[in-house]
């Protein structure tokens, strides 16, 4: 049911062929799983980098010179913006926007914000399927911006090879930074606003807590502090910590061998200061994922993460809009509302009407 | 199920009831939904207000200070902090602990900080279901602390009788606020920190949106600028423009009449200035609520969405823990992450495979 010529459209790098598949995607439309799974075998082309991080900490801004960067090299790049307050959805002042904009004029680049809410699979879901039709597409790289609170943050580590958490020097000390649980996430730091009072202090403070986490407390404090401790082999750090699994949720993804030490940068993306830098420690990481074997077992799990989410989706839409199922429902809730039963006990009238076919 | 000394020990108003109780919500333990069903006869007498917000806006100290206020006029309190950089859920530097610890060691007091994930039916579910409990149990009022950004907002919005939305002149102008989708759940607005600089600005561009969204431009163009402008009737506002609705995902609650604009008070919840007009504004909110029978109105929606919510929930728990369907589901995601299938045609084996009894 998927229209030919859109999926040819993709495959010859037709950019209106590229929105309208978005478009589709992004609204659920008649025949979007179709046109996933028809360019599933193409997926794999591009480096998908997650960028978060609490607000006001410049992520935007990063993007946009992340995104010039890759464009000079010659890289084509496309954007997926998920953060409400990100410029590329609207919450911005004018300045950003155009040069946003100046960006979006040229052909090796698409960009895309995404409404916060009302996707029918839940957000990150629809952001990891929007990401798949820009890898489709062809582009070389695909910057995920996504705001790093709460739940969020697990979302944007299983969506992309490589997550990027940006921090400013305001974002508070590093133990706040822990508990909020991006530390756990980052394959790569970035403190940006770096020119601001704080920033080496929290350099630091991240530094030693990347090694606290690897276990490599010796190196760290030594090298911060000029004083030798002994260290602590045996202390397991927080992404070890992993939460307990919940059925049909994303899975966090295994902590990593201690290899990979997530390298902290200092970036002033309005000037574009260490922005090179930062390129570069993000090449470093996707080959150290692709030397490693790991690439292939994080696309793994993305996979299967996926796989769940669209039978959890398929089967709460078979519930919510089956026909025969609207009056049953219908009453249930109005049972409800008047007080009658609790959701509880229509909730377990409903279900075991549904399944009951099923044998539960 | 329920071992019926916790229902007397909730009924008995003893703390230990109340934290074993809240505990066997939080982890999904067995008869957890029988316990939730056996009190939903007896809630309905705390008032529920959920703090939100951008971090680092002095939701916590807020939400302390309100606490001591109620305190103070013989109301018992409990706390849900969902708000992963919350002093309550462990992301504080030492003194503001120690503050809240404080609180808790009254006996008027329960606060309860919930980890930020993880949980079976999604952190909103639960969220209102430990609020239940502390309904169950007499608390007068129920402050529920979450961060503002993103899908949480309308969260927080659908499980609270007044939404108190808290920004600081760090939040950035108006029209950001609004574009997040703050503006259109706040019942009550509060500028914190109000004694930096940009404050007045922002209370003025806050009211001035609200003038907007209520379609009264006329009278705070006129008030803040001292000119007067024809008032444009027929506006909508953002209210107005409600996301499309999902299945089984929290509906969004209607747009109220126009009676009630929300005001905008400046606090400064270090040292508790503006802590009384705030629960003044408050208490005006709810008898707003009760006259106009919105109350009942928000009540019933939120029983309709719990109930969508824990259908939702126990068919999760079917479809990923059924004994059945485990080998099926496992042999399904080899085919994924082999490269056999793509995650559609794999979701749909599993789909028809589960529903097929039920003729899907």
């Amino acid at each position: 049911v998927i229209p030919s010529d859109l999926l040819r459209g993709l495959r010859d790098h037709k950019p209106a062929a590229l929105a309208r598949a978005i478009s589709l995607v992004e609204n659920g439309a008649t025949g979007f799983e179709d046109l996933l799974a028809a360019i599933h075998g193409s997926l794999g082309r591009s480096r998908r980098i997650g960028v978060t991080g609490p607000p006001g900490g410049g992520k935007s801004t990063l993007v946009e010179r992340l995104t010039a960067a890759y464009r000079e090299a010659g890289l084509t790049v496309g954007v997926v913006a998920v953060d409400p307050s990100s410029p590329f959805t609207g919450g911005a002042l004018l300045g950003d926007r155009i040069r946003m904009e100046r960006n979006s004029l040229d052909p090796g680049v698409f960009i895309r914000s995404m409404a916060s809410r009302g996707s029918l699979g839940g957000m990150a879901t629809t952001t990891g399927e929007v990401a798949d039709i820009m890898d489709a597409f062809g582009f070389d790289r695909i910057l995920i911006e996504t705001v790093g609170v709460g739940q969020s943050e697990l979302d944007v580590a299983t969506a992309a090879d490589t997550t990027l958490v940006v921090l400013v020097p305001e974002s508070g000390d590093g133990i706040q930074v822990m508990k909020a649980g991006l530390m756990e996430i980052a394959d790569v730091l970035v403190v940006n606003k770096a020119d601001r009072p704080g920033a080496d202090r929290l350099r630091q403070e991240l530094e030693v807590a990347i090694g606290l986490r690897s276990g490599q407390v010796y190196r760290h404090v030594r090298a911060h502090h000029g004083v030798a401790v002994k260290r602590d082999g045996g202390t397991e750090g927080p992404r070890d910590r992993t939460p307990p699994l919940v059925f049909g949720a994303p899975v966090p993804r295994s902590p990593g061998p201690p290899d990979w030490e997530p390298p902290v940068l200092a970036t002033i993306a309005t000037d574009s200061t260490g922005v090179g830098e930062l390129v570069g420690a993000l090449d470093r990481h996707f080959a150290h994922l692709e030397q490693t074997d790991q690439l292939a077992g994080r696309r793994k799990k993305r996979l299967e993460i996926r796989t769940r989410e669209v039978v959890d989706r398929a089967v709460r839409r078979w519930i919510w809009s089956s026909e025969g199922q609207a009056a049953e429902v219908e009453s249930a809730l109005k049972d409800v509302t008047a007080g009658v039963k609790s959701p509880y006990e229509a909730a377990a009238g409903i279900v075991a009407k549904l399944l009951g076919g099923v044998g539960v």
